[in-house]
């Protein structure tokens, strides 16, 4: 009994054809929002349909970006793909003529690390995946929390430093604005136009430095890059501490780029952590266990679901 | 059908006998804190038996303050009554041999709003009575969500201004620390002692004026109190904006002390929280419509619950 899961991103699309937790087939496209958000559904729609006849999928599951309605089947907008208020479960379900699930691809992530990955068995934890951007799932009882009008878990928008820097969302000091992949990159490569102090930087590399060279510049002692790195970390603990907080988690897994780093995120956030939490005992971190791979795997869940 | 409805405060414990949303008898007693733990429970448990007496209840709900797990019916910590892991949901029902259910007095009231005050029919929404402390419940489906350790909705510890006043939790910043009823009063009253700037503000009382008299006194022109209002309606903003973005609740209904200003809390308030959203639309404020008897109201409806 075979499901298609996709995940469609800003860039690409992930497309699977899964037997339980085995991909059986994968393949990837691009989402080509270039050529307008009604080629993207076309563009998903024949993704779908193709997976389908590979094999006799029982159901299909969606992953999608941006505000999107799971029980109405709709997607509400991205700013990224540029579409509004699609109906593209109905859409897909006319075309595949299967059951079709849709749901926000950060919430699927979610769905795919509490059944097959870091929150196996944990039922209520948060998912925070740190790439481009910071968004979290409300995970309960192993189903994400939508909130009432599909906008929960937007952490990466909830502002760590009053008066602090402006983020591209109209507010100023957001977590994303200090503790993305992209900020902390941004952040190391700005500074070094308008030298500090009197001690002179190495200079940066013409292109702006991925996270993972920032932080590795940060170990060898280059201040700017530590500086960086260290707010990311101040205010990634801090925002932690407000989630944790307010929703009492059992668990924080984090996932995209940004765990990549490993023990070099995960030691110091957790210290920093416990030390924002004089109340209580700070939630465990854990690193996500199914990469990239987890909103893909969730829409797989989510389409076994429907199919029952 | 009648039921024993039972509201421990630090101070005293509202009590009653109720038949569905009527009062059919109350009385309030002193918790009596100073004789120790064991001598509170032992009150309870002779106020509940007293109520009991008096009609044949069916089931009894209590709410209790500090750290409540409903789940095992345990009060687990108070710092203000000072017990620990007391079994009292047991105690209470061998002691009145009927149905006992306890559960945490903010998500006690929080479930009185619910079910029969400005929640009625909202389904998810966040109840938030501001008093002495600050603290909330997430109304889900009507039902308050406890968190994973009974944690969930403390949301007057969360820092508002990183590295701010120290607030008693022992971290710097929180919520509580400006925007409580007793922060508003304290602010006001202390700044006086050490004159700022070149103005001679008006003398203020001797003893610290409650929070209702530095929000008159705010409009009246005296800028010490502006400044502690306005610090308190902005910081109110700034967590409600986060808690927003984290639950995205369709309802915030604000209670406690605090809720007696009215237009002047409301109306500032929900202007600060829109402009604080830039991505979304600010969820409504509401008064909470049963004042200081919503956790009584919420533990009548958990107990009819129990009773089922």
């Amino acid at each position: 009994m075979t499901v298609i899961a996709l995940d469609v991103g800003g860039t690409s699309m992930k497309g699977a054809v899964m037997s339980g937790d085995t991909i059986v087939h994968a393949e990837r496209r691009p989402t080509g929002r270039d050529r307008g958000p009604e080629a993207v559904v076309g563009a998903i729609l024949d993704f779908a349909a193709d997976l389908k006849s590979a094999t006799k999928p029982v159901a299909a599951g969606l992953a999608l970006p941006g505000v999107v309605d799971d029980a109405t089947g709709t997607a509400v907008r991205s700013a990224n793909i540029g579409w509004e208020n699609v109906p593209i479960r109905d859409l897909a379900t006319e075309r595949l003529g299967i059951p079709v699930v849709i749901a926000h691809d950060v919430r699927t992530g979610g769905v795919g690390e509490a059944a097959r990955g870091a929150g196996r068995g944990v039922g209520d934890f948060l998912f925070l995946p740190i790439g481009t951007g910071i968004a979290a799932a409300l995970m309960i009882n192993g189903m994400p929390y939508p909130g009432t009008t599909s906008w929960s878990g937007e952490i990466g928008h909830i502002v760590v430093r009053p008066g602090g820097e402006p983020c591209a969302c109209g507010a100023c000091g957001c977590l994303e604005t200090y503790a993305s992949a992209a900020a902390i990159s941004r952040r190391y490569h700005v500074p070094t136009r308008s030298p500090i102090g009197i001690w002179e930087p190495p200079l940066p590399p013409e292109t702006p430095a991925p996270a993972e060279e920032v932080i590795a510049r940060a170990e060898k002692g280059d201040p700017i890059a530590a500086r960086v790195w260290t707010e990311a970390l101040d205010t990634l603990a801090d925002a932690l501490a407000t989630a944790t907080m307010l929703l009492d988690p059992s668990l924080i897994v984090i996932g995209g780029g940004l765990a990549e780093a490993g023990e070099r995120l995960f030691t110091p956030l957790q210290l920093r952590l416990a030390n924002r939490l004089p109340l209580r005992l700070a939630p465990p971190l854990a690193p996500a266990q199914l990469g990239p791979e987890a909103a893909m795997h969730g829409a797989a869940v989510l389409a076994y679901q429907a199919a029952d």
